[in-house]
């Protein structure tokens, strides 16, 4: 298998993200392709593993920035990391694609360079959430800040079969963002999804109200962008401010402090249980072609993960399996 | 000054209400009207202070469950503990009313007994939440899932009002919960929102997304009724999972459950800091008195709290500062 990295791109790059790239290929067994300025990767292989015969270097000498406008950027930085990586995912050099940069230039080269699968109108960013009972897909994110009824029942196709071929589940349930359970709940936008979305999928168990979605009742909840983007910075949000709070609770006083040294441990678990780094990133689902969007500030073992995640979107046959989908109905 | 409680309303009702209404007359010196049944009232304070002159009884035979539905319980219990106290706060007989009962029959209600303020065409729900750098007022949550663009400037000027006026800040400042900082984010309601508040408002500092909410940025974040309850029940959910989930990880072995020994102090601390109960209720906020919605789980010290923030309300003169404000402009 191969797959390809953005080395440029996300805010420990490139050093994080060469690391966690060549730790990827000796785990998993698989020929990595590092995408970005061919002697700064030099260098920091020239440290590590320069002659492993799984690592392969791919020169591109622009950079995407965070600050890039992304569809500017796609157009006019045709050097960059981004879009040489995106461009051997076109052309099938490579099996799957990941990049922690500019999330927008992302989405817009994923559109103009991958392009869509047949079938889907708008790809959407889908990130997995840490829930009580197992992961938590969240289609979309925010690639489509408006949607159509359409919209949000192909997001819902999409999250099942993920669920189905590359988390292998049997049963996978899906939710409807809103804000109540019962079917005439929220805008006529949700009461027009919760109608199509019981017509046309057969694992949507209803509505799902913000409190419930790290509960374990569903594994996929879909929303348009502009909320789901909301859900999940909120989400962010809360969780960052509660552990900060906590820590500085923890320590205002020495017996607080040996409490916190004890407990340790279960902080540890605690973390490793929310810590995004753990679940690997978002995918970018709709495109024809896998490609994951790890977080901006990944570290080496989030890069990994992230890796290990587009390694399941090839041997799940994501895209295939979404185009039998299509073709089926 | 008189302010009535909702006894019926409440996952603790009647004891806790009663508990919490009957210290707040004591702690805080005005008289309370307890509205429900009054031989259930009385049974509750035989055992505790009834002949505190401060304490009255307002008979009201019927119950607003938390099944009903709103606008049918609000037309046909007219002798509801909810109807009678609104009917009593529209009279003039009361200054605020609380209650902890169904949500959504307090905001219709809201709407046909006690009305709105003369020129706010929506009323809002305005919860508080635990912001790390004080109080953040969250409007609307959930009274109106659809808005137009001259319900969210009013929302803002409101939440204003109630900073300047209740919470006595001489500049509190004013955000639009969106999916990025920069003005032309968003949907296009809320780029039309942006633009209206920055012509109408001199609080408002743009836009605040999901994960900056707590951080202390604002004290006001507008939002259309349906983002606004996803925000809070997100909040909710995710700050409800974690807490759970840190205390299973405490408690799998004897040496973390020492570490939590120890560190209870820092638990206490932090609880309290992100204890809804310690912040009052919400503000029915635009009707034409103030109404505050305690929490459905509330216990006594939720009530004394939310009676605190009615006082509150009544001393910072919120109506009439709201009125004088739209007489102004």
């Amino acid at each position: 298998m191969k797959i390809a990295i953005d080395v440029m791109g996300g805010d420990n790059a490139p050093l994080e993200i060469v690391k966690g790239a060549v730790e990827a290929a000796d785990e998993y067994l698989i020929d990595i392709y590092l995408v970005g300025k061919s002697e700064e990767i030099e260098k920091i292989l020239d440290a590590k593993a320069f002659n492993n015969p799984r690592i392969h270097i791919v020169n591109a000498t622009e950079i995407i920035e965070n600050e890039d406008s992304p569809t500017i950027a796609i157009r006019t930085k045709k050097d960059s990391s981004m879009v040489v990586g995106m461009k051997m995912l076109k052309n099938g050099e490579i099996d799957a694609f990941v990049s922690a940069g500019n999330t927008g230039a992302l989405l817009a080269g994923g559109l103009f360079v991958v392009g869509r699968i047949k079938g889907i109108d708008r790809p959407a960013l889908a990130p997995i959430l840490p829930g009580r009972c197992g992961p938590v897909m969240l289609v979309d994110a925010g690639a489509n800040a408006e949607c159509k009824v359409r919209n949000i029942t192909q997001f819902a196709m999409m999250g099942e079969i993920y669920f189905k071929n590359v988390m292998k589940y049997e049963f996978p349930r899906v939710g409807l963002i809103n804000i109540g359970v019962e079917e005439e709940k929220g805008t006529e936008f949700t009461k027009e999804c919760y109608k199509a979305l019981k017509e046309s999928n057969k694992s949507f168990v209803g509505n799902i109200e913000g409190r419930d979605i790290l509960e374990g009742k569903v594994q996929v909840v879909v929303a348009d962008g502009f909320t789901g983007n909301v859900v999940l910075k909120v989400f962010e949000g809360t969780a960052m401010t509660i552990l900060k709070e906590l820590k500085i609770e923890l320590m205002r006083s020495f017996i607080t402090k040996i409490g916190a040294f004890l407990s340790k441990g279960a902080f540890t678990l605690f973390k490793k249980k929310f810590d995004y780094t753990e679940h690997g990133g978002a995918i970018l689902i709709g495109l024809n072609g896998p490609v994951i969007k790890a977080h901006g500030s990944s570290n080496a073992k989030a890069i990994k993960n992230a890796i290990r995640q587009a390694i399941k979107c090839v041997d799940g046959k994501i895209i295939e399996s979404i185009k039998n989908e299509l073709e089926e109905n």
